[in-house]
């Protein structure tokens, strides 16, 4: 079994540990019961929320997690842009908008697609592909399908917008969330193993699963969240399926 | 030379006959001369007006053509939902919509997407998403990347928002504009002949000229319009390159 070898978890966050506003039954103890035996990063591709309000509301919800265990898809994107000395014009909603103002003094060589919600606009969005246009590269948040939204259906997620831009412009966005190898090697090196060291526990069986499997990482299914038994008639293999986390 | 072999002139509209709302210089004289040779269908994905509107504009212009010579990817689909018996769902801009109202009768199969401009909200986009997961089958009006818009920069159109659906609900639309075969051989045979009997005259290279080639009609390129230079390095090799339809 891969957990003889496992010395640490990556776990996805929202459709894992709570959807909409509700903790799933039995993931705060499941989170406390993990963390006696492994390291843990909780990764996300969630744009909506910055690591220190995502935090907030996990602590809101009762879960014991800190700011130091939390890597954000958006955390990466700075540390990207920052790397390429950069600003950016940001399709994002307005609440992690001042998360880059540290950014203002560079040139914008970017246009960054996260989950911008109802700034997803038509004029917000030609906007950036006439960025596009002029030069700017497409810098893909997340390239997620959809998510459970919190009147409990799925609503469409970034990657839709960003699929949108890249048909629009003949670009090929750089993909900084998950299933970037990049962003599952960054989370296993922050724990101080290697991925193959690592277990990943998520219920997007394409981004967490068959992301994680594909950077060496073992994929473990939820079935809560965005899960659907669809998702199983997809050919992808997860190393485990659990009903939830409440199962591991 | 293939103008030995013509028969019939298909030409497409915006950005060959007018740009925003000036015609290309020469195109009224050319239009009045190529219809003393030859029958013409004028066919166009554009959405945002009906045929009779497409008409009364190219009118108001000064071009002489009548509302039989048009066929709009409207008209199509139109045609199309009536022959399946059903309603849809559209993203369309708010001048067209009356144009299905005769489809009211029917139960609701499908999701209709042209270019919607500022329809294409998150909220009507995410609604459009949820039909799509609950069977409606996606149909695309036109699958255009982008349009030469009245500021005279492009725009992102109808196919960008179609490759979002695409993208969120893992479906493949059933495209009914250009560069269908469906709409190129039905326009042909609406002037009697073949479609090698015709000559397709478009400032799109993908939609108007390698959709016309492949649909067996030879494909002339005009450089106005949404015509760039960098359309020359895509591998597609136009039968005639002209600076506009005023030098045929």
């Amino acid at each position: 079994m891969f957990l003889d070898t496992t010395k640490a978890v990556l776990c996805d966050i929202g459709g894992v540990l709570y959807v909409g506003n509700t903790p799933i039954d039995g993931a705060i103890e499941a989170i406390t019961k993990i963390k006696e035996h492994y390291p843990i990063r909780f990764i996300t591709n969630t744009t909506q929320k910055t690591g220190s309000q995502v935090v907030e509301k996990l602590q809101e919800l009762g879960f014991d997690i800190t700011e130091d265990e939390v890597i954000t898809a958006l955390d990466m994107t700075k540390l990207f842009l920052q790397n390429h000395q950069s600003n950016a014009e940001f399709l994002l909603t307005d609440n992690v908008m001042d998360f880059f103002d540290s950014l203002k003094e560079f040139p914008t060589h970017y246009v960054v697609v996260g989950d911008a919600q109802h700034n997803f606009s038509y004029e917000n969005l030609n906007s950036a592909f006439r960025a596009l246009l002029k030069g700017s590269q497409l810098v893909a948040v997340a390239n997620n399908r959809y998510f459970k939204d919190n009147d409990n259906e799925l609503s469409m997620d970034a990657g839709c917008f960003v699929s949108a831009l890249e048909y629009a412009s003949g670009q090929k966005a750089e993909l900084i969330g998950k299933p970037s190898k990049e962003f599952y090697h960054l989370a296993a090196a922050s724990l101080g193993v290697t991925p193959s060291e690592c277990v990943m526990i998520g219920d997007d069986i394409e981004g967490d699963v068959l992301g994680a499997q594909e950077a060496g990482i073992v994929g473990v299914l939820v079935k809560t969240g965005k899960f659907v038994d669809a998702d199983l008639q997809k050919g992808i293999a997860p190393d485990l399926i659990l009903e939830s986390i409440a199962h591991l």
